[in-house]
Order: structure tokens, then C-alpha cells, then sequence
């Protein structure tokens, strides 16, 4: 079946984002720290905000059970888009936040001194540090896979490192700096064969490869919502719905509970017990709203179109002669450079100049700098909305920074 | 000095929630629930959404930088709003959070077995469970304060209580059931007395009472945004420096470290430390906005309004010889009551119909219920946006209810 393309210049219309201050046109390069959010997002947080606006879950009145029914609807939306089951969506404040909750819910209830996890060099500082909390807490013991000399998540070298030891594997499905794609049904079958559970950091998948939870056979799933062309304020942990039963609450408070006694307390079923206090109402909704807007395009189409960018900027990049190119040819939709005898927050710097808006820095994943001989790269990283006047604005302004570096 | 009086009609023009879809005034009585929107904030969000979006703490270009300085001063005005110092301001996912973050951080490094923590009979359960979640991991002993006859905390009780193994006292600054107000210097004068630390729980007094955390002299306070006429999905700890310098970190991941190794990580300080991950940035900014709302209009002329109102509704109350009062004659804003015969489900729903919102229910606070000796109250809310008006139709749906259930 054919993908269809996107028209990436009539898309940009309905994202308030893409222009400057003069309404000129803003290449914006850096959705993979956090995506522009188009019309229908904005226009359904401000009536939720608005017209809409109640509690969920509590109120009596109408307007409340409507909202709450437009919060499950949401729930129910983010499990079909995702290949899993309602009840199997925990709603957290992040991608961050959700990982963190796996570590200090099944993490401490399952892991304990000698158990070992399995991370890799090129995860996100999110999914690095909540295990080494967890490991100062309990002492389990941290292993890092290595990575393919063109930087994937080397599963050769998982398959040798992974013993019965190891009680659990978290790998990024898309590299944040190198947009290496992991082969997700490899890894959970390396995992189940030394009896180890898996997490999947999905937070660069999500907005850019079909994800089906079903599919990969996974029992953890985390992302975010602002990545998706959603709202801050809200991600997303999916998991095993019989592990999820299985966990312990990690946040006290109002809707995560039962019965409330100050000799005992009992918890709610999952995915409340999960949610303490009162939700991101708004942010679900716009979450809802953002899952619609895509499907509406096609993720299948999304990742296609940036696919083709990736393999042209990467072209035009390779043909300069003065950069350094990191990560796979198949990139996802992230290309991560460097510039000879540039630094890339200067040449970060002076595309801005330009219009351009690019990432430089450690991308949060410091391990993988180390392993790359770098302090920093430069990074590209597209969204629905990007197109070649982006890649042409951003080849301008490394011409002018070689110009300037001379 | 004379407090201006609030032209609440005037200022529901503000917000598009009071209004029902065919445009009828909508007697909105449960912003102890969480509060309506005004058009000030849902525009500054709409605006952070759309052409100012970025993200923070990250980007080279021009308008992540400027995003940083609006979250930073978002802060500031969270922290001016407040009384604390701008490193004294953690950005949360609500106030349920917050307390959490106080129990899983400061508890843990520096409760032990035996230590006592001093809560009260009407505290929401977000203010006992996490104490209990902490209970179970450490062995402290939770001791509970009574109540006086007519519904406010027992300080006279708990100075009885109070003991040197007590190393935190933890009680609202409002009762979200009774509306009692705490006297929060003589509860900290109290805790102070035995070496004890204080966290005062603020979600209900925030939006009603001015509060400066320099003259109650507390140690940590806790609100939420939504209850302030703000966005959902973001809340504030407030915390004395040297206490939150002195804390270890609670989640894991981008933003809150120094540098991370697969051998050891090291955190940025506080407040830093304790914002894992990308923070909610459209809903920071809609906070600020809120707070400047309420500061044009000015919380002592709001605390008046409010009280007016509580004080009417009390005495209409009164008169109808078939209701029971909860709580205290000064109640701030909030009047919780019981109509003879008539559960109060069967209330809210019949006032849902003459287009008045009241919650009914435990109000998340079940050990206050059982210690009332009933399943559930009736409670009215009021926010800036009530008047008479709003009594008024509350008293008429009352009256039909009270037919209904001759």
C-alpha cells in the first residue's frame, strides 16, 4: 500500500508556532526536544479550559460527568492508539515521571541487591538516573549495552551480556541524539528468554513510527505528550495491565485510594491507583486532541516524509566535506551533527540568526557524549511540518557559519 | 484600611465556564473542587501553546531563551505571590505531588522507626496517605490531633500532644470540608517548641486567605494551580532553602542533574534538583497569569467577598430548620451542610437540574467524615465569581428538594 505524502506547507498553517514574530517563516528543527502544537490542540485545551471546565470524577453535576467522560475517552484514546487497553493507561506529568513510577513501584516491589537491569549508552538521562536512584535504594546493578559502530543499541552484544540475573531491559525505541531505532520484538525476545521484563523509552517513537504495544511485546511503554504535538504537563505510562495490578501505589492522595482510615488504607485498581490527586485534566484532552490530529495525517505517512528528510539532509550534510554525521543512514527523523571547528552552540547561535532552530548540546544523554568523543553535537530533528525550505534554511546558515569561522 | 468590595458580576464576564450551553448563568459552587478559568489565563496559555512555544532550559535559539525567562518568571511571581525566595519555589504536578515530594525526599532522609508526624482528623487524604505510604516504608508513628466542637484543628490538643519524637507537624491551612482556618503561627510555635518541622497544606487557603510563607513560618507549603483560577496539571512546594538544599533527589532524569555517568551521578541544586524531565511550561505560565489576576483584584478583598457570602449562606441555611451545619461560623469560603432526609447525592443532582454546582460526597477526606458521623456532606464553594445570585439559586433548588423529598 502506497504511504501518502505530506504537504508539509499547508500543514504548517495550522501550527501558530512556525512563524517568527514578523510572520516570516520559523525553521523549526528541534520537535525532538518538543513539538509545535497545531490549532486543534491549542483550540480544545481553551475549551476545556473554558467553556467545559469542571472536575472529574467527583462532581455530581453534569458538567463534571462530562468531563470526566471526555478524560476516560482520552484514556481510551491514547490505549487504541497505542495498541493497548484502557486500563492499562497511566496518565503521569511526563515520560519522566512515568519511568521514575515503574522504577519505585515494580522496581522496588520486584528488583533487589544483585538483580541487574540492562540499559544502553545512548539512553536519555531519563531513563539512566532513575535506575541509579533505585540502585543506591535497593543495589541492583546497572549493565550498559554497547552500541553498533554506526549507533544502534548493539542486540548482539545484549544477547551475550543478558544472564538470569538481569530482571529488566530499558532501551530508548528511538535514539533521542541519533535517531537509531531499536528492533523492539529482538530485544523482548533476548529479555524473555533470560526471564527479564522490558521498557521501552518510546518518548522519539511515538511522534514518528507506528507504535502497537501488542505488537512489540513490551511491558513497560513510556512517553510524553508535548513530543507528540500535544500539551506540556502530561505523559503517558502504558503497562501490562497484570503488572500494573501487581504494583504497589507509589503517590498518596485523593482518587488513588479505596477506603481511607488512618489505621489502614486500600488503594484503587490500577491505572488509579496510579493517579493521586486531581489529573491533568485540560492536558489529556489536548493529549486526545493531538492523537486525533495525527491519525488524521497517518503516522505510517508521518514517518515516511521525515524518513525522506533525514536521507536528504544527511546527503547534503555528507556532501559539505566539513561535517561529521552521527547515527544510522535510517535515521528517524533525528540527524545529530558536527561541524569542524565549530562549536555547536555557535553555530547553534548563528542559525537562529537565521531563522533556524536547531538543538546543540548533550541532548540529556551525557553517557553517550562520553562515548562519542564529543561535549555536544548539533541536532536536527524534524516534525509533520518540516520540509525542504527547512533543510535549504539550515544549509544556508551552516554555509554562513563556515563563512564566519572561515 | 477599607477592603474594596468584588463586583462579582461584573467579573464573571471573565470566565466562559459559568455559563450553561445555552448561555443561562451557571451557579457554580465547587471551586474548592478546582476553580473556573478566567479568559486571561486561557489566553496566556492559548498564546504559550502557539506563537511563543518552546521549550525550556535547552534551546540556543532566541525563543527557548525567551521561554526560559517567562518559566523563570513565573516562578518569581509564584514566589512574590507567596513570600518565599524564587530557589524556594518547586514547580509540581499539583499539590497531591508536593506533599509526596516532601514524604519521599525530606522524610526519608531524616524520619526514622519510632519518629512521629502530627496530622489532624480533617485532613484530605492527600495529606495522610503519603504519611502512611511513609508509615509502611520507615515504621514513623502517625498521630492524629482532634477537632474542636465546631470543626477547627485542636491546637490546645496538639501542644498535649506534641512530644520531642515528633519531627513534623503536617495539617491544612484550610479545611477543603469545614473551611476552619488554621492558626498556622501557633501550630508552628507549637512543632517549634519540640524541634519539630511543619508542612502546611495550602490548596484551600491559597485562593482565599493572603498567605506569606515568611510570617507563618512554616518549613514547606504545598497548593495547586487549578484551585487558583490556573491551569490543571501543575502544583507548587514551597520549601526553606536550607531544607530543600539539604534534600536528596526524588525523581530521576533530564533537567534536575549536574552530570551523569554510568558510574555515579551527580544533581543540580535545589529547586532544579526536584524537576526531573521537560515541566509543564504552558502551565507554568498560565499559573503566572492567574496570580496576576487574583492580585489585580486582590486576595483580602476576595478573603472579604468569600466571607460575606459563607456568612449569608449560613444564616439562610440556619433558618430553613432542616439542615445541619458543619464547621465554623468564619468558615473561608466554603460552607459544608446536611439537609435532613435526604442524601446528599439526591441534592446535587436535583440542583444540577435549577443549573447549581455543589459537590457531595467525602470530599477526600474520609476520616473527617467518619469522625462527623456521616457518608458524605453537601458542600458550596465559593470563588471570586459568586454572589447572592448564586445563594440564591442554591436556596431555591434546596427548596424544590425539600418538596421533592416531602
Amino acid at each position: 500500500m502506497a504511504v501518502p505524502t505530506l504537504d508539509s506547507a499547508a500543514l504548517r498553517a495550522d501550527f501558530p508556532g512556525l512563524f517568527t514574530r514578523d510572520g516570516a517563516p520559523w525553521h523549526y528543527l528541534d520537535s525532538g526536544a518538543s513539538a509545535q502544537k497545531p490549532r486543534a490542540v491549542i483550540a480544545a485545551c481553551a475549551r476545556a479550559m473554558g467553556e467545559d471546565y469542571a472536575t472529574v470524577h467527583r462532581g455530581v453535576y453534569s458538567r463534571s460527568a462530562e468531563m470526566t467522560l471526555a478524560f476516560e475517552a482520552a484514556r481510551r484514546r491514547v490505549a487504541s492508539f497505542m495498541g493497548g487497553q484502557e486500563g492499562e493507561i497511566v496518565f503521569t506529568r511526563g515520560a519522566t515521571e512515568a519511568i521514575n513510577l515503574v522504577a519505585q513501584t515494580w522496581g522496588r516491589a520486584n528488583l533487589k541487591a544483585g538483580d541487574r537491569v540492562l540499559l544502553s549508552v545512548l539512553e536519555h538521562h531519563s531513563n539512566i538516573v532513575p535506575w541509579q536512584l533505585l540502585r543506591d535504594q535497593v543495589g541492583i546493578v546497572i549493565d550498559v549495552c554497547p552500541l553498533t559502530p554506526d549507533g544502534r543499541i548493539d542486540l548482539d552484544a545484549a544477547e551475550a551480556m543478558l544472564t538470569p540475573a538481569h530482571r529488566l531491559v530499558a532501551l530508548a525505541h528511538v535514539s533521542n541524539v541519533l535517531g537509531s531505532v531499536l528492533d523492539v520484538p529482538r530485544a523482548v525476545a533476548l529479555a524473555r528468554a533470560v526471564g527479564a521484563k522490558v521498557l521501552i523509552d518510546g518518548c522519539q517513537a511515538v511522534p514518528r513510527l507506528p507504535v502497537d504495544v501488542a505488537a512489540l511485546g513490551c511491558d513497560f511503554y513510556a512517553w510524553s505528550s508535548h513530543k507528540l504535538y500535544g500539551p506540556t504537563g502530561i505523559g503517558v505510562l502504558w503497562g501490562r495491565a497484570e503488572l500494573l495490578d501487581a504494583m504497589p501505589p507509589w503517590q498518596g492522595g485523593g482518587s488513588m485510594i479505596d477506603r481511607v482510615t488512618f489505621a489502614a488504607t486500600t488503594y484503587a485498581p490500577a491505572p488509579m491507583r496510579f493517579e493521586a490527586g486531581t489529573p491533568a485534566i485540560v492536558e489529556a484532552i489536548g493529549l486526545a486532541a493531538a492523537i486525533a490530529y495525527v491519525e488524521a495525517i497517518g503516522i505510517p505517512a508521518i514517518h515516511a516524509h521525515e524518513a525522506r528528510l533525514v536521507a536528504l539532509l544527511r546527503d547534503e550534510l555528507r556532501a559539505m566535506n566539513a561535517i561529521t554525521l552521527f547515527g544510522p543512514e535510517d535515521s528517524a527523523g533525528i540527524v545529530s551533527f558536527a561541524l569542524d571547528g565549530v562549536h555547536p552552540h555557535d553555530l547553534g547561535t548563528i542559525l537562529d540568526e537565521e531563522n533556524v532552530a536547531i538543538r546543540a548540546g548533550h541532548h540529556c544523554a551525557q553517557p553517550l557524549m562520553d562515548h562519542l568523543g564529543v561535549p555536544a553535537t548539533a541536532r536536527a530533528s524534524f516534525g509533520l511540518y518540516n520540509d525542504e525550505s527547512d533543510i535549504a534554511a539550515l544549509l544556508k546558515g551552516i554555509a554562513r557559519t563556515r563563512r564566519i569561522f572561515g
